[in-house]
Protein backbone atom coordinates (compact mmCIF):
# COMPACT_ATOMS: atom_id res chain seq x y z
CA UNK A 1 0.00 0.00 0.00
CA UNK A 2 2.36 2.74 -1.09
CA UNK A 3 -0.54 5.26 -2.83
CA UNK A 4 0.57 8.54 -1.56
CA UNK A 5 -1.19 10.84 -4.44
CA UNK A 6 -3.28 13.21 -3.19
CA UNK A 7 -2.11 13.52 0.12
CA UNK A 8 -3.14 16.81 1.77
CA UNK A 9 -2.37 18.22 4.99
CA UNK A 10 -5.05 20.81 6.06
CA UNK A 11 -3.16 22.83 9.46
CA UNK A 12 -2.25 25.83 11.08
CA UNK A 13 1.87 27.09 10.64
CA UNK A 14 1.80 27.62 14.73
CA UNK A 15 -0.33 24.78 15.77
CA UNK A 16 2.05 21.79 17.73
CA UNK A 17 -0.51 19.17 16.59
CA UNK A 18 -0.03 20.23 12.82
CA UNK A 19 3.89 20.61 13.26
CA UNK A 20 4.02 16.64 14.18
CA UNK A 21 2.45 15.60 11.07
CA UNK A 22 4.55 17.55 9.07
CA UNK A 23 7.51 16.22 11.03
CA UNK A 24 5.63 12.75 10.29
CA UNK A 25 5.63 13.23 6.56
CA UNK A 26 8.91 14.20 6.25
CA UNK A 27 10.76 11.95 8.07
CA UNK A 28 8.97 9.56 5.30
CA UNK A 29 9.87 11.68 2.43
CA UNK A 30 5.95 11.79 1.42
CA UNK A 31 5.06 14.69 -0.49
CA UNK A 32 1.98 16.70 0.53
CA UNK A 33 -0.02 19.68 -0.06
CA UNK A 34 0.11 22.10 2.66
CA UNK A 35 -3.53 23.68 2.91
CA UNK A 36 -3.71 26.38 6.00
CA UNK A 37 -6.31 26.82 7.94
CA UNK A 38 -6.35 29.93 9.70
CA UNK A 39 -7.22 29.34 13.43
CA UNK A 40 -7.58 32.86 13.95
CA UNK A 41 -8.80 34.77 10.81
CA UNK A 42 -12.57 34.81 10.04
CA UNK A 43 -13.49 34.21 13.85
CA UNK A 44 -11.18 30.85 12.62
CA UNK A 45 -11.60 29.22 10.05
CA UNK A 46 -11.62 26.18 11.59
CA UNK A 47 -15.43 26.94 12.10
CA UNK A 48 -16.33 27.25 8.48
CA UNK A 49 -18.69 24.54 7.14
CA UNK A 50 -15.65 23.45 4.40
CA UNK A 51 -13.51 22.44 7.53
CA UNK A 52 -16.67 21.33 9.71
CA UNK A 53 -16.99 18.58 7.42
CA UNK A 54 -13.48 17.51 7.40
CA UNK A 55 -13.00 17.23 11.06
CA UNK A 56 -16.47 18.25 13.44
CA UNK A 57 -14.49 19.16 16.11
CA UNK A 58 -13.14 21.86 14.22
CA UNK A 59 -9.47 21.39 15.13
CA UNK A 60 -6.38 21.19 12.48
CA UNK A 61 -4.74 18.93 11.98
CA UNK A 62 -6.68 16.67 8.98
CA UNK A 63 -4.92 15.02 6.69
CA UNK A 64 -6.84 14.43 3.29
CA UNK A 65 -5.72 10.97 1.65
CA UNK A 66 -7.68 9.79 -1.57
CA UNK A 67 -10.25 11.90 -0.77
CA UNK A 68 -11.21 10.73 2.72
CA UNK A 69 -10.26 12.87 5.89
CA UNK A 70 -8.54 11.83 8.97
CA UNK A 71 -8.21 13.81 12.11
CA UNK A 72 -6.24 13.40 15.12
CA UNK A 73 -2.76 13.96 14.79
CA UNK A 74 -1.23 10.89 16.17
CA UNK A 75 -3.74 8.64 14.34
CA UNK A 76 -2.79 10.40 11.25
CA UNK A 77 1.00 9.46 12.52
CA UNK A 78 0.06 5.77 12.84
CA UNK A 79 -1.84 5.65 9.46
CA UNK A 80 1.50 7.29 7.87
CA UNK A 81 3.67 4.66 9.70
CA UNK A 82 1.23 2.22 7.80
CA UNK A 83 1.48 3.50 4.11
CA UNK A 84 5.14 4.17 4.11
CA UNK A 85 6.59 1.63 7.06
CA UNK A 86 10.57 2.72 6.32
CA UNK A 87 11.79 4.56 8.22
CA UNK A 88 9.47 3.85 11.45
CA UNK A 89 7.74 5.73 13.54
CA UNK A 90 7.16 2.91 16.45
CA UNK A 91 9.50 0.29 17.16
CA UNK A 92 8.93 -3.07 15.47
CA UNK A 93 9.23 -4.80 19.11
CA UNK A 94 5.54 -4.36 21.31
CA UNK A 95 6.83 -3.39 24.42
CA UNK A 96 9.58 -0.81 22.92
CA UNK A 97 6.46 0.49 20.79
CA UNK A 98 3.69 0.56 23.50
CA UNK A 99 6.50 2.71 25.91
CA UNK A 100 7.30 5.22 22.84
CA UNK A 101 3.43 5.40 22.38
CA UNK A 102 3.01 6.13 26.41
CA UNK A 103 5.81 8.66 26.30
CA UNK A 104 4.02 10.49 23.01
CA UNK A 105 0.90 10.36 25.10
CA UNK A 106 1.61 11.90 27.80
CA UNK A 107 2.38 15.01 25.96
CA UNK A 108 -0.66 14.73 23.02
CA UNK A 109 -3.33 13.34 26.04
CA UNK A 110 -2.11 15.37 29.23
CA UNK A 111 -0.46 18.34 28.08
CA UNK A 112 -1.19 20.10 24.50
CA UNK A 113 -4.77 19.38 24.89
CA UNK A 114 -4.75 21.38 28.02
CA UNK A 115 -3.16 24.55 26.33
CA UNK A 116 -4.46 24.57 23.11
CA UNK A 117 -6.42 27.60 21.72
CA UNK A 118 -9.88 26.67 23.22
CA UNK A 119 -9.31 25.99 26.11
CA UNK A 120 -7.02 28.52 27.09
CA UNK A 121 -9.96 31.64 25.56
CA UNK A 122 -11.85 29.90 27.96
CA UNK A 123 -9.95 29.98 31.24
CA UNK A 124 -9.84 33.67 30.25
CA UNK A 125 -13.34 33.67 30.26
CA UNK A 126 -13.91 32.34 33.48
CA UNK A 127 -10.06 32.62 35.74
CA UNK A 128 -8.97 35.70 37.38
CA UNK A 129 -5.86 37.71 36.37
CA UNK A 130 -3.51 36.26 34.62
CA UNK A 131 -4.97 33.12 34.45
CA UNK A 132 -4.06 32.25 30.95
CA UNK A 133 -0.41 31.94 30.95
CA UNK A 134 -0.30 30.52 34.63
CA UNK A 135 -2.74 27.72 33.74
CA UNK A 136 -0.80 26.84 30.57
CA UNK A 137 2.58 27.13 32.46
CA UNK A 138 1.15 24.33 35.39
CA UNK A 139 0.36 21.77 32.83
CA UNK A 140 2.97 22.15 30.59
CA UNK A 141 5.50 22.53 33.74
CA UNK A 142 3.78 19.06 34.95
CA UNK A 143 3.88 16.90 32.17
CA UNK A 144 7.57 17.74 30.95
CA UNK A 145 8.66 16.97 34.86
CA UNK A 146 6.53 13.47 34.55
CA UNK A 147 8.64 13.06 30.92
CA UNK A 148 12.14 14.14 31.62
CA UNK A 149 11.48 11.63 35.09
CA UNK A 150 10.31 8.50 32.30
CA UNK A 151 13.43 9.73 30.34
CA UNK A 152 15.76 8.73 33.49
CA UNK A 153 14.15 5.34 34.03
CA UNK A 154 14.71 4.49 30.81
CA UNK A 155 17.41 6.04 28.68
CA UNK A 156 16.97 4.29 25.39
CA UNK A 157 15.53 7.36 24.09
CA UNK A 158 18.95 8.89 24.36
CA UNK A 159 20.73 5.89 22.75
CA UNK A 160 22.78 7.79 19.95
CA UNK A 161 21.89 5.09 17.65
CA UNK A 162 17.85 5.85 18.57
CA UNK A 163 15.87 7.24 15.74
CA UNK A 164 13.58 9.99 16.40
CA UNK A 165 9.77 8.69 15.87
CA UNK A 166 6.30 9.37 17.13
CA UNK A 167 7.79 10.52 20.40
CA UNK A 168 10.28 13.28 19.23
CA UNK A 169 8.02 15.05 17.09
CA UNK A 170 5.29 15.07 19.74
CA UNK A 171 8.35 16.89 22.12
CA UNK A 172 9.58 19.44 19.92
CA UNK A 173 6.59 20.49 18.95
CA UNK A 174 5.67 20.79 22.26
CA UNK A 175 8.96 22.41 23.84
CA UNK A 176 8.50 24.85 21.05
CA UNK A 177 5.38 26.03 22.86
CA UNK A 178 6.84 26.02 26.52
CA UNK A 179 9.12 28.89 25.41
CA UNK A 180 5.98 30.73 23.81
CA UNK A 181 5.09 30.34 27.72
CA UNK A 182 8.54 31.68 28.58
CA UNK A 183 9.09 28.34 30.84
CA UNK A 184 12.85 27.70 31.51
CA UNK A 185 13.70 24.92 30.12
CA UNK A 186 16.93 24.35 32.21
CA UNK A 187 15.25 22.05 34.59
CA UNK A 188 14.67 19.35 31.28
CA UNK A 189 18.33 18.47 30.41
CA UNK A 190 17.36 15.10 28.78
CA UNK A 191 14.86 16.85 27.09
CA UNK A 192 16.80 19.70 25.41
CA UNK A 193 19.23 17.41 24.64
CA UNK A 194 16.63 14.99 22.48
CA UNK A 195 15.69 18.29 20.81
CA UNK A 196 19.14 19.47 20.27
CA UNK A 197 19.94 16.43 18.08
CA UNK A 198 16.41 16.17 16.34
CA UNK A 199 16.64 20.18 15.14
CA UNK A 200 20.10 18.89 13.30
CA UNK A 201 17.37 16.75 11.24
CA UNK A 202 15.97 18.11 8.09
CA UNK A 203 12.24 16.64 9.23
CA UNK A 204 12.44 18.70 12.23
CA UNK A 205 14.29 21.60 11.10
CA UNK A 206 12.61 22.49 8.01
CA UNK A 207 8.92 22.31 8.87
CA UNK A 208 9.28 24.60 12.06
CA UNK A 209 6.44 26.66 12.37
CA UNK A 210 8.28 30.14 11.33
CA UNK A 211 9.20 28.00 7.78
CA UNK A 212 5.72 27.95 6.38
CA UNK A 213 4.83 29.95 3.76
CA UNK A 214 2.07 31.30 5.67
CA UNK A 215 3.95 32.10 9.39
CA UNK A 216 3.40 35.89 10.57
CA UNK A 217 5.81 37.99 12.08
CA UNK A 218 6.44 37.35 15.86
CA UNK B 1 4.38 -13.57 22.42
CA UNK B 2 1.74 -14.94 24.70
CA UNK B 3 3.17 -14.87 27.92
CA UNK B 4 0.55 -12.65 29.94
CA UNK B 5 1.80 -14.10 33.34
CA UNK B 6 1.88 -11.74 35.68
CA UNK B 7 -0.17 -9.07 34.38
CA UNK B 8 -0.86 -6.39 37.20
CA UNK B 9 -3.26 -3.75 36.43
CA UNK B 10 -3.10 -0.25 38.98
CA UNK B 11 -5.84 1.56 38.54
CA UNK B 12 -8.93 3.47 40.80
CA UNK B 13 -12.65 1.62 40.54
CA UNK B 14 -13.92 5.00 38.93
CA UNK B 15 -10.96 6.13 36.89
CA UNK B 16 -12.67 6.10 33.02
CA UNK B 17 -8.91 5.46 31.81
CA UNK B 18 -8.88 2.16 34.24
CA UNK B 19 -12.19 1.34 32.93
CA UNK B 20 -11.00 1.21 29.11
CA UNK B 21 -8.24 -1.14 30.16
CA UNK B 22 -10.61 -3.29 32.00
CA UNK B 23 -12.76 -3.66 29.07
CA UNK B 24 -9.41 -4.79 27.09
CA UNK B 25 -8.15 -7.31 28.98
CA UNK B 26 -11.50 -8.76 29.56
CA UNK B 27 -12.49 -8.48 25.64
CA UNK B 28 -9.25 -10.61 25.43
CA UNK B 29 -9.56 -12.81 28.37
CA UNK B 30 -6.41 -11.91 29.86
CA UNK B 31 -5.68 -12.94 33.83
CA UNK B 32 -4.93 -9.87 35.49
CA UNK B 33 -4.37 -9.37 39.28
CA UNK B 34 -6.29 -5.68 39.90
CA UNK B 35 -4.22 -3.15 42.54
CA UNK B 36 -5.83 -0.35 43.85
CA UNK B 37 -4.43 2.88 43.77
CA UNK B 38 -6.86 5.46 45.75
CA UNK B 39 -6.98 8.60 44.18
CA UNK B 40 -8.61 10.51 47.31
CA UNK B 41 -7.01 8.22 50.15
CA UNK B 42 -4.00 8.95 52.10
CA UNK B 43 -3.72 12.48 50.00
CA UNK B 44 -4.04 10.34 46.95
CA UNK B 45 -2.50 7.18 46.85
CA UNK B 46 -1.47 7.64 42.84
CA UNK B 47 1.56 10.48 44.89
CA UNK B 48 2.75 7.79 46.56
CA UNK B 49 6.50 7.19 46.50
CA UNK B 50 5.76 3.35 45.30
CA UNK B 51 3.28 4.30 42.70
CA UNK B 52 5.24 7.66 41.15
CA UNK B 53 8.21 4.78 40.38
CA UNK B 54 5.48 2.50 38.40
CA UNK B 55 4.62 6.53 37.02
CA UNK B 56 6.19 9.44 37.62
CA UNK B 57 2.84 11.22 36.54
CA UNK B 58 0.55 10.17 39.18
CA UNK B 59 -2.09 8.98 37.66
CA UNK B 60 -4.07 5.37 36.96
CA UNK B 61 -4.19 3.15 35.10
CA UNK B 62 -0.64 1.55 35.27
CA UNK B 63 0.06 -2.27 33.92
CA UNK B 64 2.81 -4.34 34.85
CA UNK B 65 3.47 -6.73 32.76
CA UNK B 66 7.26 -9.45 33.30
CA UNK B 67 8.00 -6.82 36.27
CA UNK B 68 7.85 -3.66 34.07
CA UNK B 69 5.69 -0.61 33.49
CA UNK B 70 3.47 1.09 30.99
CA UNK B 71 1.05 3.55 31.61
CA UNK B 72 -1.38 5.78 29.49
CA UNK B 73 -4.28 3.46 28.89
CA UNK B 74 -4.66 3.73 25.05
CA UNK B 75 -0.66 2.06 24.83
CA UNK B 76 -1.34 -0.15 27.10
CA UNK B 77 -4.42 -1.67 24.79
CA UNK B 78 -2.79 -1.22 21.80
CA UNK B 79 0.43 -3.52 23.84
CA UNK B 80 -2.56 -5.79 25.00
CA UNK B 81 -3.79 -5.85 21.10
CA UNK B 82 0.12 -6.97 20.38
CA UNK B 83 0.62 -9.68 23.46
CA UNK B 84 -2.68 -11.35 22.34
CA UNK B 85 -3.96 -9.90 19.12
CA UNK B 86 -7.46 -11.82 19.35
CA UNK B 87 -9.81 -10.52 19.24
CA UNK B 88 -8.76 -7.71 17.76
CA UNK B 89 -9.27 -4.41 19.17
CA UNK B 90 -7.85 -2.39 16.38
CA UNK B 91 -9.39 -3.79 12.26
CA UNK B 92 -6.57 -5.28 10.63
CA UNK B 93 -7.02 -2.93 7.42
CA UNK B 94 -5.04 0.68 7.95
CA UNK B 95 -7.28 3.02 6.96
CA UNK B 96 -10.00 1.70 9.73
CA UNK B 97 -7.48 1.31 12.17
CA UNK B 98 -6.83 5.38 11.62
CA UNK B 99 -10.65 6.30 11.90
CA UNK B 100 -11.00 4.07 15.19
CA UNK B 101 -7.54 5.63 16.78
CA UNK B 102 -8.89 9.36 15.76
CA UNK B 103 -12.39 8.28 17.36
CA UNK B 104 -10.65 7.24 20.72
CA UNK B 105 -8.20 9.89 20.99
CA UNK B 106 -11.37 12.31 20.41
CA UNK B 107 -12.03 10.87 24.42
CA UNK B 108 -8.87 9.99 25.08
CA UNK B 109 -6.76 13.19 24.01
CA UNK B 110 -9.66 16.25 24.10
CA UNK B 111 -12.31 15.47 26.55
CA UNK B 112 -11.57 12.90 29.74
CA UNK B 113 -8.02 14.92 30.17
CA UNK B 114 -10.40 17.89 30.51
CA UNK B 115 -12.34 16.36 32.96
CA UNK B 116 -10.48 14.74 35.22
CA UNK B 117 -9.66 15.11 38.64
CA UNK B 118 -6.51 17.11 38.88
CA UNK B 119 -7.62 19.45 36.36
CA UNK B 120 -10.86 20.09 38.13
CA UNK B 121 -9.10 20.79 41.98
CA UNK B 122 -7.14 23.15 39.38
CA UNK B 123 -10.83 24.47 37.86
CA UNK B 124 -12.23 25.13 41.28
CA UNK B 125 -9.02 27.05 42.90
CA UNK B 126 -8.95 29.45 40.25
CA UNK B 127 -13.10 29.66 38.77
CA UNK B 128 -16.00 31.68 40.23
CA UNK B 129 -18.98 29.75 41.36
CA UNK B 130 -20.08 26.39 40.05
CA UNK B 131 -16.68 26.24 37.64
CA UNK B 132 -16.26 22.92 38.33
CA UNK B 133 -19.53 21.30 37.27
CA UNK B 134 -19.80 23.94 34.47
CA UNK B 135 -15.68 23.33 33.13
CA UNK B 136 -16.49 19.32 32.72
CA UNK B 137 -20.20 19.63 31.06
CA UNK B 138 -18.64 22.28 28.89
CA UNK B 139 -15.82 20.09 26.94
CA UNK B 140 -17.50 16.51 27.60
CA UNK B 141 -20.41 17.89 25.77
CA UNK B 142 -18.77 19.63 23.03
CA UNK B 143 -16.57 16.00 22.47
CA UNK B 144 -19.94 14.24 22.53
CA UNK B 145 -21.13 16.24 19.89
CA UNK B 146 -18.19 16.06 17.71
CA UNK B 147 -18.48 12.36 18.07
CA UNK B 148 -22.42 12.13 17.10
CA UNK B 149 -21.47 14.19 13.81
CA UNK B 150 -18.16 11.92 13.18
CA UNK B 151 -20.99 9.12 13.40
CA UNK B 152 -23.12 10.56 10.87
CA UNK B 153 -20.52 10.95 8.09
CA UNK B 154 -19.57 7.31 8.78
CA UNK B 155 -21.92 4.97 10.03
CA UNK B 156 -19.33 1.66 10.35
CA UNK B 157 -19.53 1.87 13.86
CA UNK B 158 -23.16 1.41 13.83
CA UNK B 159 -23.02 -1.96 11.78
CA UNK B 160 -24.75 -4.67 13.35
CA UNK B 161 -21.41 -6.82 12.79
CA UNK B 162 -19.26 -4.50 13.49
CA UNK B 163 -17.29 -5.69 17.30
CA UNK B 164 -16.25 -2.99 19.73
CA UNK B 165 -12.71 -2.31 20.35
CA UNK B 166 -10.98 0.55 21.29
CA UNK B 167 -13.26 3.42 20.33
CA UNK B 168 -16.10 1.92 22.38
CA UNK B 169 -13.76 1.19 25.13
CA UNK B 170 -13.05 4.73 25.92
CA UNK B 171 -16.40 5.70 24.67
CA UNK B 172 -18.60 3.71 27.11
CA UNK B 173 -16.82 4.90 30.46
CA UNK B 174 -16.51 8.48 28.89
CA UNK B 175 -20.51 7.91 28.44
CA UNK B 176 -20.19 6.89 32.66
CA UNK B 177 -18.53 9.89 33.28
CA UNK B 178 -21.21 12.65 31.31
CA UNK B 179 -23.60 11.05 33.37
CA UNK B 180 -21.92 11.70 36.82
CA UNK B 181 -22.20 15.19 35.88
CA UNK B 182 -25.95 15.14 34.77
CA UNK B 183 -25.26 15.47 31.35
CA UNK B 184 -28.82 14.52 29.17
CA UNK B 185 -27.33 12.31 27.22
CA UNK B 186 -30.68 12.86 24.58
CA UNK B 187 -28.93 14.39 21.88
CA UNK B 188 -26.35 11.80 21.41
CA UNK B 189 -28.96 8.80 20.14
CA UNK B 190 -26.00 6.71 18.08
CA UNK B 191 -23.41 7.35 20.74
CA UNK B 192 -26.56 5.86 23.28
CA UNK B 193 -26.90 3.09 20.75
CA UNK B 194 -23.41 1.95 20.61
CA UNK B 195 -23.46 1.92 24.73
CA UNK B 196 -26.85 -0.20 24.62
CA UNK B 197 -25.19 -2.38 22.62
CA UNK B 198 -21.82 -2.90 24.32
CA UNK B 199 -23.25 -2.98 27.91
CA UNK B 200 -25.26 -6.43 27.23
CA UNK B 201 -21.42 -7.78 26.46
CA UNK B 202 -19.86 -8.99 29.44
CA UNK B 203 -16.23 -7.33 28.94
CA UNK B 204 -18.41 -4.47 29.13
CA UNK B 205 -20.66 -5.51 31.70
CA UNK B 206 -18.51 -7.38 34.32
CA UNK B 207 -16.35 -4.24 34.57
CA UNK B 208 -18.65 -1.40 35.38
CA UNK B 209 -16.69 0.91 38.42
CA UNK B 210 -19.85 -0.11 40.65
CA UNK B 211 -18.93 -4.00 40.48
CA UNK B 212 -15.14 -3.49 41.48
CA UNK B 213 -14.47 -4.97 44.93
CA UNK B 214 -13.35 -1.51 46.39
CA UNK B 215 -16.01 0.54 44.60
CA UNK B 216 -17.92 2.61 47.17
CA UNK B 217 -21.43 3.09 47.74
CA UNK B 218 -22.77 6.67 46.08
Amino acid sequence: MHTTESLRLYGYWRSSSTWRVRIALAIKGLPVQHCPVHLLQDGGQQHLPAHLARNPQAQVPVLEHQGRWLSQSLAICEFLDSLSPSPRLLPAEPWQAAQVRSLAQVIACDIQPLQNLSVLNMVDQWAVGTGRSRWAVHWISRGLKALEQRLSQDRSMLDSAHQPGLFELCLIPQLFNARRFNIDLGAYPQLCAIEHTCLQQPAFATTRPELQPEAEAP
